[in-house]
């Protein structure tokens, strides 16, 4: 099978997704505080994108022998996972757009946004929880879902507290990105592999992949930010001070001078960061070539990641490597 | 037994759970970012009071006849989703104090303060699938559980968003006491009673117990903040608008006059509202006898959680009345 095809049949599996996500997530039941939840929480649905993670689910389910269905309640409840976590992160950071529109809290309030966010993951822990499936199957699902959250509250963690960082470090980024990024993006690959039966050693195997495909991941978004923009001007990392790998790498190699300024453009307030401050910031990285160090250890860690999946006892390996190229070669 | 006893014991299990929690919750675990939540998490737990509703879980499962060592995982969650609760509450209510310190978010940003209840909150999940208990035991905790946080997600909801209405109701306050309160306050009796095997008529029984003596405790609360004030000036709830059963009633009962003035100071923002404001509208409940009424409510709805409890299939009903007792007269 070809990335193509992959790649078709997660669109098939989103619009499925899209279908069965209000029935899950109910759009409103009459009582008078329904539309104070599903108002906010269906305005950031709907902002969504393209269901990647669930459908995600589904095609490592059934691409591994098992019936898909089976994978649906799971699938949902890692897309409302994924919506929680944006939808919060957005207050963090005080994002005020979201693929061009308001973010929930510029709309309804911080209240409101927090209490949607906490609203969402109660409803994924019940979806999860009301799975057909066997006992011990539903709670290795848990397991799984809950050391992702776990593990990305860690990752956000040093995202929240390293911003603008004088000291810091390629390791941390990599303790940040595969914290952050790591088990929530094999999450769903995990729980469908789960429900496919497939081993403890494999399911290991899989988080441990995670950590390379996850940073790999963060570090193509990372660069993305400062040549393209994801659906926001470029640079806006920059306006942010997000301590992501290009900062890291060049505090390491900027003389004092370029260091102190750069630190200084960083910690500057989101709103009084200049265009100037961020051609400046590019420039520097071009100085010592950091978006190309950046891209060569992206392709380490996904050559790593591969060899990793090589070694795997698991006799459908070249279907988990064509998933994990497929997600970390996607855009956001 | 008497209340004095049950308090005597609920003390005892409270220290219990004080000396367990940082095992569960771990105040560091060395890696870099554990600093990042610990130290939040931890100032807050510590401002947290007397850990009674663990306490509670761990003195049901005894009094029903189980080993409350069974119930400690799930006392652990509860006592963690509640203040998992309070952390968040703070930063949408806007509350820059809590008991005397600073609140989490004032201390250590909104950003922290959000991260780490959500963090909690995976923790609290962690703890319960971690129990060493059958897995259809631990599933049906979880079900209580999640409900708990389902159902106080919707009461907040609208909490958050019928501040200062002018068409708030009592039969909206009944909705919001009973899903804000009601489910929250006998969770850990439920997760008690589940865990000393008690059959599913029992746990349906404590829950619309919970309905109503979540109520009573919500409006005794809402009477304790203009009378006495709870760990801060008294008349608070009017400051922040609160829709509680005192507006409600006097919203009914005042003239066209008094109450466009009653809706004109619930609406100001709470460090404009003068210490004035808060005498005319403690005068205004008097004219009405609004507390006497709140307080009469209360006891009705005491009454008939104790009518509920008479009529259940249960051999030691006498013990959950009395725990059910201390519940709603104690402070919060």
């Amino acid at each position: 099978m070809d990335s193509e095809k992959i790649g078709q049949m997660i669109k098939e599996y989103g619009y499925r997704v899209d279908e069965l996500l209000p029935k899950f997530l109910e759009k409103s039941n009459g009582y008078e505080w329904s539309k104070f939840l599903n108002e906010p929480i269906w305005y950031h649905m709907n902002t969504g994108g393209k269901r990647i993670r669930p459908a995600l689910c589904l095609l490592t389910t059934e691409l591994l022998g098992e019936d898909p269905k089976k994978a649906m309640n799971f699938a949902l409840a890692v897309e409302i996972m994924h919506n929680y976590l944006l939808l919060h992160d957005d207050v963090m950071d005080g994002d005020k757009f979201r693929r061009g529109e308001p973010t929930v809290w510029v709309k309804y309030g911080v209240p409101n946004a927090i209490n949607c966010g906490d609203y969402m993951i109660a409803k994924a822990y019940e979806i999860i929880l009301k799975s057909d499936l066997p006992e011990d199957t539903i709670q290795k699902l848990l397991n799984a879902f809950t050391l992702t959250l776990l593990r990305t509250g860690e990752g956000q963690a040093l995202d929240v507290n390293l911003r603008a960082d004088e000291h810091f470090t390629e390791e941390n980024y990599m303790e940040l990105a595969k914290g952050k990024t790591g088990h929530y993006l094999v999450c769903p690959i995990v729980g469908g592999a789960i429900i496919a039966g497939a081993p403890e050693e494999v399911i290991e195997k899989l988080w441990e992949l995670g950590g390379n495909i996850g940073t790999a991941f963060q570090i193509r978004d990372d660069v993305i930010d400062l040549t393209e923009g994801k659906g926001r001007p470029p640079g806006c990392d920059i306006r942010e001070g997000k301590p992501g790998i290009l900062y890291a790498h060049a505090l390491r190699n900027a003389n004092p001078e370029e260091k102190k300024k750069l630190i200084e453009i960083m910690k500057k307030p989101r709103d009084e960061t200049t265009d100037e401050d961020i051609r400046w910031v590019k420039k520097l990285y071009e100085k010592y070539g950091t978006i190309e160090y950046a891209q060569k250890k992206a392709e380490e860690l996904k050559k790593e990641a591969m060899r990793i999946l090589d070694e795997l006892p698991f006799s459908k390996k070249d279907v988990v490597k064509q998933i994990a190229e497929y997600v970390i070669s996607r855009k956001t």
